[in-house]
């Protein structure tokens, strides 16, 4: 990656004075020019175009799913990515109502699937080892994981990439990489999910703190990927490294989605520049995850929704997505004050 | 207006559970299926469409003004109706960009409009009158107000309606309203409108509490309307009522069309529950506002977005618009746990 790029202070600064000097107080369309300036320094351009956008969503089983750590049976995931398919799931239905092409990936679900138009198949198994026992991958696994990740997003036309996944279980990875990659208690990153209830995360609060010690070694990114899974995961890591390289704009889901990041960001840390956090979800890990995902540590990554969705799939990555476009038409289609005739401040 | 079809419990009913069966975990979707719920009350239907949406800016001049409320001149209301009409105003690009029909409704702009598409004449005068020295507008401008609003409504097409405004100076008024109308402390209700600095806001904050004690006994609804101003406010007054009587969705932009809702809720309380609160503004008085135009006096009205908009004309209710379709996308589109063979759950 070069990295330079992601430093032009010169176009920075051009593209905040062509925000400040469109028909609007100063700063008065708020994040959505933040959102403008972050578009428009990952594309390279004062009039930044979207093009061919990709929704990806990537499945996986986790072996950890057989100690009920989820609210639901394993046998969800696989349907689930059926219904992707068949275009019934809220992520076909939203990437419809925006055009969106959506691809989905059998990273290592626990099903055959019989091919079609819109899946692709890169299974590193039939659903990760139980993390409990060992780790969820070895090495070999998660290295190949990531190199699909890759390879799949080399092959996507478009400049801009909408990151979802399915997996019964994948929030306990999540709150497991969140836990040990940032160094937080447990507890605080570990949430209800699908939606268990009181017992429920009771019971997984405290299987997870066996995972966690089980791996206390896996202290460094690709380790903690290995132990805790899943291969959903390893692919979206994959896909953030070839989207950054590429300087694709990067719309991230929710919780799990930004648990790739978070590794991702552990071995190439300027890939949280290309990008845009759609949403904060309603899993409590989230806000944590946003906390550790800004561009320094001093300031957390900013999501553009807040409306307590907590499904996942890449659900809100795509009710994002309008802003997106919102964002670039301000700076390609709003007229200046000078352009316009408006006069300027008058205190 | 028929206030019964507004309290339909079966539907209510029959709309959660059609969300319940949908293929994600129950209220994962949060705020989207609270929209969904909301959307098919007030159209009547478990499947309820959004026909030809339209964007209606309301545009008025404040007397006011002419003491330095604003950072900005009172020309610039007019320059920006040209804008809006021009093509080049953020409310233009947006609704552009959602396929929005935009009218814009000269309600009392201090300048002559040529006449062209797009632009509705309904003076009820030159700009209101200085409300320091008296009234802003008398009781029979402030009927007609309301009444141009009503009419235009009613000769709009289509089953929603997006409000937005322009006008230098009329934070000042939605903050008198607020104080009033809520009965709060005015300094909680003052904030930077266009972006006032300290010395500014001290100025402000200090007309106002004149204007206010000016107008000591102007406690009722249309009173405080009158007194406080302006033409805009007052016709999306009328507004508000029309599409509420005629059972459309309404979708409120920022503080001063939420001004609108408060007043019209003072005189017909179920309007609220005809109204989507598109965006939190960054105004400081407009959360407090959302506080009193909730559903009951218990629930504040929750918005959409909270994205630090502090614009106006509209903007926020645009850059909202593709969540409200896809409500109606899910409970449409969406397939269900039995449609789709999907398991439940198992915890």
């Amino acid at each position: 990656m070069n990295i330079n790029d992601l430093h032009d202070p010169e176009l920075a600064h051009r593209l905040q004075q062509k925000l400040d000097g469109k028909t609007k107080p100063q700063g008065s369309l708020g994040q959505l020019e933040a959102l403008a300036l972050r578009i428009g320094l990952v594309l390279g351009s004062e009039t930044p175009r979207l093009r061919e956008p990709q929704v990806l969503v990537c499945a996986g089983d986790h072996g950890l799913a057989a100690h009920g750590v989820s609210a639901y049976p394993s046998d969800v995931t696989w349907q689930m990515v059926e219904n992707f398919l068949a275009g019934g799931a809220a992520v076909s239905v939203l990437a419809r109502q925006h055009g969106l092409a959506l691809t989905v990936v059998d990273c290592g679900v626990r099903h055959d699937f019989a091919p079609r138009p819109g899946l692709v198949v890169r299974k590193c198994g039939a659903g990760t080892a139980d993390s409990l026992e060992g780790p969820a991958m070895s090495a070999a696994q998660c290295e190949q994981a990531i190199a699909n990740g890759r390879e799949i997003v080399a092959g996507l036309p478009g400049n801009a990439v909408l990151l979802g996944e399915m997996g019964i279980g994948n929030t306990s990875a999540a709150a497991l990489l969140l836990a040990r990659l940032a160094g937080l208690p447990l507890d605080e990153c570990v949430g209800a999910g699908t939606g268990l209830d009181a017992a429920g995360m009771e019971r997984k609060r405290a299987l997870l703190a066996q995972v966690l010690q089980r791996h206390a070694g896996a202290k460094e990114p690709l380790q903690a990927l290995a132990a805790f899974g899943g291969f959903e995961i390893a692919t979206l890591v994959g896909a953030v490294l070839q989207a950054a390289a590429e300087r694709r704009v990067i719309v991230v889901d929710g919780f799990i989605s930004s648990a790739a990041v978070l590794v991702a960001k552990g071995l190439a840390p300027h890939v949280v520049q290309r990008c845009v956090f759609s949403h904060r979800s309603n899993e409590s890990g989230h806000g944590l995850m946003l906390r550790h995902l800004g561009p320094d540590a001093r300031t957390p990554a900013r999501a553009l929704l807040d409306l307590g969705l907590r499904l996942g799939e890449g659900s809100g990555a795509v009710l994002a997505w309008p802003l997106l476009q919102s964002a670039c038409a301000i700076l390609s289609e709003m007229a200046s004050f000078e352009s316009a005739g408006v006069s300027g401040r008058s205190a």
